[in-house]
Parts: structure tokens; C-alpha cells; sequence
């Protein structure tokens, strides 16, 4: 598995009559993602409310994301379950279906400590024999990994190969880079560090911006590759308060609002989520326009 | 409902052969609590697991819950629901099964706004006639919500009658207490800071403690209320590092480690959770030694 | 030395024209204090502005401050320096105007770990044979200092005998009572926590809060005293949001404002400092209208 | 004023045995700089313990700072002062010895409120015609400034020009970047985020570094602006460690040990603070020969 590039992250649209999961427009939301070039899809991360899913709706998304993708592009199934037997469930399922990889994060209601999160991690890796993603979001799991102890993971549990950062510290990257002499992969999960991340030593950008604004996280990507220093700097700047704006907003909700600003009606998240205000749709509406008339 | 002093909140004890819910167990633990005279029970909080309990695990809890107590004492159910569907089909089952009342937290994957919060708070006092305590427990459920949010739901939201408070910021009770001119009841969820939160006008103490130290909780609440000064302080710092020690320790795995220790075997938590370490349950004996040789 | 019950800290006016240290009102400020029946006078805290003065002045203060005392109740000089050599230099000083007693943090540009600063703390000791009330105050210091650590202090430390502590922190004071059995007097410098440290073991509070209230602060403690918690905790609240304003609009300016309000014209604080805005002297103004109305 | 690069700061070397500043060494820790072919040098800044000199001492390292240097590259002094009056009275000094440019950042033991912020800068800034840069490092100062208010400062007072920023979050660069539309030019002051403040677009970085580690510094950013980016984020590496721990270790005593080490010995730091330990000297002996092997 050679990953790098940008990891595109669809959004699960829901029928605003009957609340269902609305698999027409999810096949449109991948069509989006695979038009911009992403270099791989992750299914079931935050931004597809994955959280607010019932078991049955994750089973079909899962599935329905590995068909409709057809082999153009690896597909990484996101999985972050209060248990440990129900993560096993679904790293098995996930492998049934045709997923290329895991991506895996603890999600708590109490903290956990380190035995726990490793044996929570190997028991995984156990049942299956997909590679693993270590995935690390503090302010959505509850839960913070250091590089340490990722890297510990990456070395000592067989099939965990590289690490999502998502807390937003670049220092983060610095010490996975350095702790391990620039070998273990890792990908940035902060939107508004995209920039940053490539420069420290990432592998790749796992994002939905290209949702809404397709090839233009792929031309940062490889502004920075080619070494055009200025134009990397300018089409970061460009995304950034887009980038910001759908992190602030919530990625779900922010994301569902900008397909349909753009002609794709997408209904809105999941109770207890709102949809963006009035207020923030116009902001996101402004953002677009601006962006996309760059593209 | 004219709630005070201790609120008793059971473990969920599992069979460790099956890991199925040990409702023998269960009744022991419930027993436990009222011969420590708590003054309510509440099911399905923290220290119950609800968070890693399936569907009909934690509906076969709450129903055993009101059934054992059997009046005896009011049964407060804990939810703390993902997506507001969920909250409110629970809240309806602990309606239907004869719960006095329900403490209904936020639990989040994303960051929730006021609005979201008010909705999703309105949304189950709708569902249902039950008393409803707003529990703000950041740490557990990744949202933090103000006294003065707290109190305008209570204001707002039919059913909405008092607050649980688990930051351990005392200037939160200070805040709910003046906001409110003393007149919205609000009950301390951190174990170690009891005694400021009695003094600083909580209606009561939301604890596992009693579980293991008898009555030792009520008696810090009655010397508070006797103005039996020096006594108090006595008696919380007797209690003072038992107290922090299951907090630290994660409740669950505290409270059924310190029921074996004491000759009640209750098994362990559920994964990813661990029990306690040896060196811990060490702690944990020559505490619970030393604490109940003072009973 | 056996300190209890409230230690008093005078601001230092200035003459608004020419931006001298105005001992005639100085004079006032002291007398105010002793008849609100301190235990103790505290010159040269952050209240007195000593931050802000001229090596000159400072002594000046210092030296007034005994002098006006005149033994009627201890007084104590606050010491917070940048180096050593200076804070050793004023600990000197402190003891030939025949002052009690020093209160003694460190104050920091680059952070001081814990052998800087017991060292620090020693030399100052070993210059002089003053006792020393050891002051942990992070926000205005930039140093915290640990319970442990203060306490390792106090008992290989000569001169240090007891702890001010600022953090708000309650269980901070939980941890110096527990970890010295009681044996190590410790002060509440955080005026909108003093009810809760009162009951949690502390001799006394270290507040400006007399410069305007009058005995309100000793009535406060004598009720804990007394065990009766009921007045203590209406005491408390009629005090709370005083107590609040004057910390979070800056003590020095607030207290200036609130003599002005009250009819003894202070001054204003020094430069970059600045007086409280026209909406916080009127929100002040009436807080102590109601406040001094109980009386 | 146009600048760019790297701007180096000098320690202030004192004779161990009298404790004097030693203008003798301070020569060679000028000459050092200059001969890492720094940009700018800048006197008086965290490296050089102005916090901790009498105002003699300042005022001599001011002046020794500018005749030696002797107009080879500008030359900035830092002022960090408690009162508004004594920023002044520096900044006078600083531009009657000649120096280019001032580095002027609040210092503080209230936190102070931007009405005073500004204020305290706008009275420098009238109380000089020197160029101002302001300097954003609440790790030391205590006061954290928002890039909005910087900003403001920048528009609004007559010679501030520029910013210096400290707290290590990129989040803060994007939004000088960004919100200026990149006009305003704006320094690191970070040294382990080196490498992204230079792709964030930062002027330059202001560093103790060139003290001990030559044209590194510099190499790095000519590696970035030649968009050679794989060999800009090799040269960040090799140096990260070495960056990382002078800022932990206190960048006084961390460079004047460097300096030691590779034979100049330069005295440890003035008192509070205390020279490196001799495992922490030992670590940064072998990074120093590491590190300078490549050059």
C-alpha cells in the first residue's frame, strides 16, 4: 500500500423526508470526489457521520462506497466504536465488502489509557488483515495519541502502517517524521495546516474540501511536490478560509450546504446536527464563488 | 421531585465467562446502595458502563433498575445519546418502565452549538412526562455547557427541573447558585470536591462511592448540615484520596475492583476498558481498609 | 507566628498629577484596613501595585506601611523579583524597617523549573531570618508552583512556614492539607473561591475586599467558625460577585475606583494599567451600594 | 526598512566570578553572528537576559551592541518593560545610541486589556521616530495578542511596522497572511516551526540559533526560497532536535553552554535561572557535533 496524494472523504447524504441514507446522492458526492483526482476514498470518517449512523446504515454505506467505486481508487473504511468487540465487527465487515484498509481511531467516553488503546488496536488487527490508518482527532474521539505511542503501534502491532494527525500541532508531524526517521507514513487531518503538513514530511491531505472545490487541494499537493513555492503559498491562502470555515461549521453540515449552493441538493445532518444558518450558508456561498472562479 | 443529599449510581457488573449482564450481581450492587441509605438511585450513568452497553443490554438495566429498587428509593436513568432519536426512544423506554425521572447528558462525536444542545434537550422533554436533570459532563461527553445555557434550558424546556455539574469547577456552582438566586437545585457529579459543593448550595452529591464506603457520604452531608464544621473536613479528607483515586482510575473499573476486594466478586469492565492493574487494586485494598475501619 | 482569619492588602495610591506615591492617602488606606479588623496587613501584593514601582518607592512603601501599622496587627511585605539578587536585596529591607514577615513568588520571564526555584527560595531564606509565606500565583507570576513542590519547600527550607495560594484551584488545598495531615498553614489568595477554602482547611484569606466592605470579609469567616454554614453561604453569595469584579477588572484599579466611589479620591493605577471604564465604576458602584447596605 | 531573513540574537555574556556583564565576550558572540551572515542582529531579547539586567547594564549592552556592529547589518533592541514610562525612557535610549529599529513586547504582571495594550504602544511609538516591531510571546510576556489586534496596532499607530510572533501556532501566521493580504510583514519567533513559517509566508525568523549552529539558519531559508523544498525539510530536520531543546532548556543558558562547549566560554546565566545541567550539556555536546559535521 502506497499511499499519497489527497484522501477524499464523502459526506453521507440523508433524505430530508423519510431521514433515510439517500444512496442516489451518495453516488453523485463519490462521482464529485473521483472527478477532483483524490488518490483514494475514505468512507465513514466525520464528515460522513459516521458517529450518528445506525449499524444497518453503515453496513450499506460501507458497502455501497466499495462498489461504486469499482477499484478506481483504494478505499479506506473509517471505523471509531466505544467498543472493542463492535470495532472488530465492523474491521470484519469492512474487509468483506472489498475495502483496501482501516482507518481506526478509539472513540471514548471514558479516557482511555495506553494498555487499553493498544490491546484495543491489536485485538483489531487481529481480526482482519486489512492495513490499518492510526487515526488521531482528539476533539471528536476524546482521545489523544502521542507520536510515541503511535509509532509504538506501527512498530509492535502487525498490520498498523501509517497515521492520520488531525490534532492540528505541526509539531505532531515533527516528531512522527523524526522519531521515525522520516519511514512511517503519516497524513494531516487539519484542513487549515494542509500547506504545512506537505512541508513537514506528510504523505498526503485526508480531506472533503475536494467535495466542493475539486482539483484545487490536488493542485496544492503538487505545487509543493514541484517545488513552486509562491504558488503554493498562493493557492493555500486562497482555500484557507473556506478550509477553516467547513472545519468551524462542522465538516458534515458545511459540506451538505455547499453541494447544494452548487446545484446538488444534499439535505441536511443528523439530529442533534443543524444545518448551517442562513448567516453561514451565504458566507460558504461567497467562498465558493470566489474559489471556484479561480479553478 | 424534591431530590437531596446522595445520589447512589450503580455499576453494571458482566459475567467475565459470557460478558453478558450478571443481574444477580446487579441486585447485590443495588442492595448495597440503599443499605448505604442513599436518598435516589441512578442507572446507566458513568459508573454503569451505559456508554458500552448494547440496545437491549441497557433497556434490561434500567427495567431491572426500577424493578429491584421497587420504590424504595426514586430511580433516576442515565441517557447520553449520539443522535436525539436515540435519546428520545430511551427516554420513552425509562418512562414506560416506571423511572421517577431521567439525567440526560449530550454525547458527542462533533461539537454541538446552543442550538443544537436546546433542540435536542427540547426534543426528549417533548417525548416524555419524566423529570429531566441537564448533566454537563465535559470530560466523558466532549461538551461543555455554561451555567448560564444550563439554567435558560431549565427556564425554557418544560421538563428541565435541575443540573448535575461534573466539571469540578467550583465557580460553576457558584455561578448556577447566584444566576438562579438559589432557587434551581444543582447536584455535584466530582467526587472530590464534595464538600465545597455542599457549602457552595448543592442539593446533593451524584456518586459510586457508596458502593464501597457505606455511609460515609451521607455522614459528610449530614455534618455539613449540622454545621458540624471541623467534622466535615474530617470526614471528606478521610475520604479525600479514595475518592480522587476511583476518579483517576476510571469509576467502573474502581467500583468492581473494590467490590471484589471486598469479598463481592463483580467481574471487569468491558473492552476496550481494562480492570485495574495489581499495583492500583493495591492501593484501592489498603484504602478501603484504612476508610472502613472508620465506619 | 500563628496567622489566621483575613490578611488585608492596601493599593498604593498615586498623586494623579504628578504620579507620586501619595502617602496621605496611603495613611487612609491602612486605617481602612484596621478598621475593618484585619489579622494581618500584606504591603507590596499585586494590589499595591508593587510591580510597577521605582526601587525608591518601593522601599518608601514598605517602610510607611510598618511605621503606620505601628504593631498593631502583623505586617507582612510581598517580594517578587526577576533575580535573586534583587528579591534577597528587598528581603533585606524588609526586615531592617521591622517588617513580620515576607511573602515571597517568584516572578518570571523565562519559566523557572524546580531547582531554580528552590534555590531561589533559600538564598532568600538564608538572608534573612524573617518567616516567609510562600505565594503561588501563576497568572500574574507566570510560575506554578506544585503542592508537592511548595511543601518539600516548607520543610527543608528554613524560613519557609506556610503557603498563598492563588491558583483556584480547590484541590490544590485538598492536596496541601492531605499531604502535611493538616499541618501546614496555608491562605486562599483567590477571593471568589474564599468560602470553599475556608472549608477546606485554610487559616485565613489573603483579600483587598476590606478596602471597601468593610468587616464583610471577617464575617465571612467567623460564621464557618461558628459552623453556621447557612449564613456563611448567604454571606458568600452577597459578596460573590464583588469579588469576582474586583479580580477580573484588576484589583488595583478596582479597589482605586471603589475609594473614589466611596468618597476617598485614590488615583488611578499606573501606566500601561488603566482605570476601570465608566460602565465598570457604575457596575462597581452599585455593588457596593447593595453590598454596604447589609452592613 | 526592508527585511528579511534571519535575524540573529545575541546572549549576554557575564564574568562568572564579579557577575558583570564581559563586553569582551559579548564582542565575540556579536562577531559569531555576523559571521553566520545573519540579516539583522537584534540585542536585548529573551537570549539576552534583558529581563534580568539593572538598567546600567542595559543600557551598556545597548550601546556596545550598535558600536559594534557597526552599521554591517541593522540592528534591533528588544524592550520589554512593566511601565509604559520605562518602555519610553528605553526606547529614547535605543535611538540615541543609534540603533535601527526597536523590538518592543508588553510585559506583564496584570494581564493588561488591549485599550492598554494599545495605549502603551502608541506612547512609544510617539515617544521615538525608530521602527517598531511588535513582538508577540505570551510564553515570557504573559499577554497573548490576537493577530486582529496586532494588526490594528499595525494600521493605526505611526511606527509600528511589523510583528514578531511567538506562540508557536502556525493558526496565527495564516491569519496575519491572510488578513493583510499579506502586506504586512511578520517574523517567526518559533524556533523548532522554522520551516512552515517560512511557506506560511513569515519574513524571516528571528533566532538564538546562528549562535552555535552557523549559516544553517540561513541555508534553510534559502532552501525554501529556491523551492528546493526536499532539501529545505532535510536541513529542518537535522536541525530540529538541536532547535527544540535550546528553547526547553531556556535558550540563555542552552546557548551559552553551546557556546562553552565548542570553546568560547561564555559563563552560565544570571540567577534565578541556572546553567544547563551536565546531562543536558552532554545531549547538546552531541548534537552540536552532529549537527555541525554537516555544515
Amino acid at each position: 500500500m502506497n499511499l499519497s496524494g489527497i484522501v477524499g472523504y464523502p459526506i453521507t447524504p440523508f433524505n430530508d423526508e423519510n431521514g433515510h441514507v439517500d444512496f442516489e446522492s451518495l453516488a453523485k458526492v463519490i462521482d464529485t470526489l473521483l472527478a477532483a483526482q483524490v488518490d483514494a476514498i475514505a468512507a465513514l470518517g466525520s464528515a460522513g457521520e459516521a458517529a450518528y449512523l445506525t449499524e444497518d446504515e453503515w453496513q450499506q454505506v460501507a458497502k455501497y462506497t466499495v462498489t461504486r467505486v469499482n477499484g478506481r481508487v483504494p478505499v479506506m473504511i473509517g471505523i471509531a466504536e466505544l467498543t472493542t468487540a463492535q470495532a472488530i465487527s465492523r474491521a470484519k465487515y469492512a474487509s468483506q465488502v472489498g475495502a483496501d484498509m482501516i482507518m481506526v481511531s478509539p472513540f471514548s467516553y471514558y479516557k482511555l489509557n495506553e494498555d487499553e488503546l493498544f490491546l484495543h488496536y491489536e485485538s483489531i488487527s487481529n481480526a482482519t488483515s486489512l492495513p490499518i490508518m492510526i487515526y488521531n482527532n482528539p476533539a471528536t474521539c476524546g482521545i489523544d495519541m502521542s507520536p510515541q505511542f503511535m509509532l509504538k503501534m506501527v512498530s509492535d502491532i502487525k498490520n498498523t502502517i501509517m497515521i492520520k494527525e488531525s490534532t492540528g500541532d505541526i509539531q505532531r508531524m515533527h516528531k512522527i517524521y523524526k522519531l521515525s526517521n522520516g519511514k512511517v507514513p503519516f497524513f494531516n487531518g487539519c484542513n487549515h495546516m494542509a500547506l504545512e503538513a506537505f512541508n513537514a514530511g506528510a504523505s498526503g491531505w485526508c480531506t472533503a474540501a475536494p467535495c466542493l472545490i475539486g482539483k484545487q487541494a490536488k493542485h496544492l499537493f503538487d505545487a509543493v511536490k514541484q517545488g513552486k513555492n509562491e504558488k503554493a503559498t498562493a493557492l493555500f491562502y486562497q482555500q484557507y478560509e473556506f478550509l477553516e470555515f467547513i472545519v468551524l461549521s462542522g465538516l458534515a453540515a458545511a459540506v451538505k450546504s455547499g453541494f447544494s449552493i452548487q446545484g446538488t441538493p444534499m439535505g441536511g445532518p443528523r439530529r442533534p446536527l443543524l444545518p448551517l444558518t442562513d448567516l453561514a450558508q451565504q458566507q460558504l456561498k461567497t467562498m465558493l464563488l470566489e474559489l471556484n472562479s479561480h479553478a
